[in-house]
């Protein structure tokens, strides 16, 4: 059984689920009541083990699931790789065994995530200027990967060290994870935190308050293009023409080795209701088209650097990345 | 008495007001039922006939009322101006035919606004590359000017002929003017239209789907400086950026002859409460701070041309626009 925290009804209600058959699972995943990157990988890994004890534990069922699973939100390579991974890690066990090994496949994800979101936060805290504030988009902490997360790790750890003034949270429409799930982490946190609208940060930006743009990612080409939640794009390309630096917190397993640029990431497009409204409330007419891609893809060049549980990668990315990357 | 639709119970419901003091005048603009750069010029100018009926049609009492008229909102130039010139109209007026000169004056006004609108559009529709689409911020239709409006007055324009595919228009966080405004007045006027969450913007503008960024403006400087609804700096930034024209759409009433540049143009801070919600809506936990400013500035470099009722006006601005508005 997984048990996550329905991440929908936040920052209101904090009800957790028991997912307990892959329908469940996919469910869960596509209606973002779990989700964030790095999680979505433990989900993928655990997906795993809950197949093999619900439609068997043969090769064909196991490559049977795990493109299902990696499917239902095409964009997060970390879903589909931490299924993946899951299903390699048992190709010597005995069926009979795999589903333990399985369950033991994912509890080991689940505590080098948060191993490797400390090494992040540590990392990443270095590059917040002394004494100043940091803007960030959509939900990138605990409620994103399970451990402290990868660019609110970094919010967090920065405060700990006595880094960090102030943390700026864009709302993140369409589905207000800013609003609802970074404001509640950083609420929890005691961070000093101010929230705003989507379309204040240019003007955020440009007014010389934030001394660094962070946020996480949902899949990294090699040249540095980076695919993460609608916004991002606009984020980046504001604080380039500022000079205010822009750092994309990801563990390495977010990078794509298969994914030479931006123009090869799939974007998921999805439904037209979750904009001109939110939940029962509607604030637009009927009628009406919309246009709701999940992600943007952030061009390399507009990155200053990116974090990971190992480091940091600086210019040019087509070399320094395959080398950080094979470190691993 | 000023009849206005309640702008804020759109697209729902269509409550008109009868206005009848300058209190609740003032309440009704800080409150944005009654909102739009050039319509506010409108209700400046219907105020001082209220103000001069209610409080008295001296010199000082005018003065007065058009002063805290003004200080409603202090961004828009307009809802000052109009004011301001109304008072002026009458200065050679004697006192008793004063209420009634005021009327006939903001009526003239409207009469005025309604005739500039359809100039604009007509030559704003000339830039509308041939059969693409339009990307509009906020509201800038009938509801924001009293006519066919300024930027929507010339997507409307434009698809009367034949020269636009689509409008798509950003939701305008936080207050949703273009979700439930904008998106209201395209469904009725029939253009085929999109809505996207502000966060989508930079995507739509990299996609290449759109032909020209088009938006209204509160207060444009003698450099081309454009304070407008927050959010149209970020959109001017990343069309730059990918070669796509940005059109400022406003009549020459927009411009401020006194402000120099970006940086003397006041801007108006708005109430915490409008982030992290809307209407009775609560999304974000509460006790967290906002940054919630209601315009930001666009530098003129990133601005194509401005639209006026007289012309399109091009770079250099710090000369074009001198000899466009001594035209007046």
């Amino acid at each position: 059984m997984l048990r996550v925290l329905d991440q929908t009804l936040l920052p209101h209600h904090e009800r957790w689920l028991d997912l307990g058959e892959i329908g469940t699972i996919c469910e869960a995943v596509a209606s973002l009541r779990v989700r964030g990157a790095p999680l979505l990988g433990i989900v993928g890994a655990g997906a795993m083990a809950i197949a093999a004890e619900t439609l068997g534990p043969s090769d064909g069922a196991l490559a049977a699931a795990a493109e299902r699973v990696g499917a239902t939100r095409p964009t997060a390579v970390e879903l589909a790789t931490g299924a993946q991974k899951a299903v390699a890690s048992v190709r010597d066990v005995p069926l009979p065994g795999r589903p333990e090994a399985l369950w033991a496949f994912a509890r080991g994800y689940l505590a080098m995530r948060i191993a490797q979101d400390r090494l992040l936060g540590m990392h990443g805290s270095a590059l917040v200027p002394e004494g100043s504030a940091v803007l960030t988009h959509c939900n990138t902490g605990a409620l994103a990967t399970g451990g402290i997360g990868t660019a609110l790790g970094i919010v967090r750890t920065a405060w700990e060290q006595g880094r960090l003034s102030h943390c700026y949270a864009t709302e993140t429409r369409p589905l207000l994870q800013g609003a609802r799930l970074t404001a509640w982490e950083l609420k929890r946190a005691g961070i000093p935190a101010s929230l705003l609208p989507d379309t204040a940060a240019a003007s955020l930006i440009a007014s010389g308050r934030v001394g660094a743009v962070i946020t996480g990612a949902d899949r990294i080409a090699m040249n540095g293009d980076t695919a993460n939640k609608i916004g991002t794009y606009g984020l980046a390309a504001v604080a380039a023409r500022h000079g205010v630096p822009v750092y994309i917190a990801a563990p390495r397993s977010t990078f794509d080795p298969a994914c030479p640029d931006g123009t090869r990431i799939p974007i998921e497009f999805r439904d037209a209701l979750e904009v001109g409204g939110f939940g029962d409330q509607r604030w637009s007419p009927e009628g009406l088209g919309a246009f709701n891609p999940a992600f943007d893809v952030t061009p390399g060049e507009l990155i200053t650097a990116f974090v990971t549980e190992a480091g940091i990668v600086r210019p040019p990315y087509a070399v320094a990345l395959r080398a950080h990357l094979g470190t691993a």
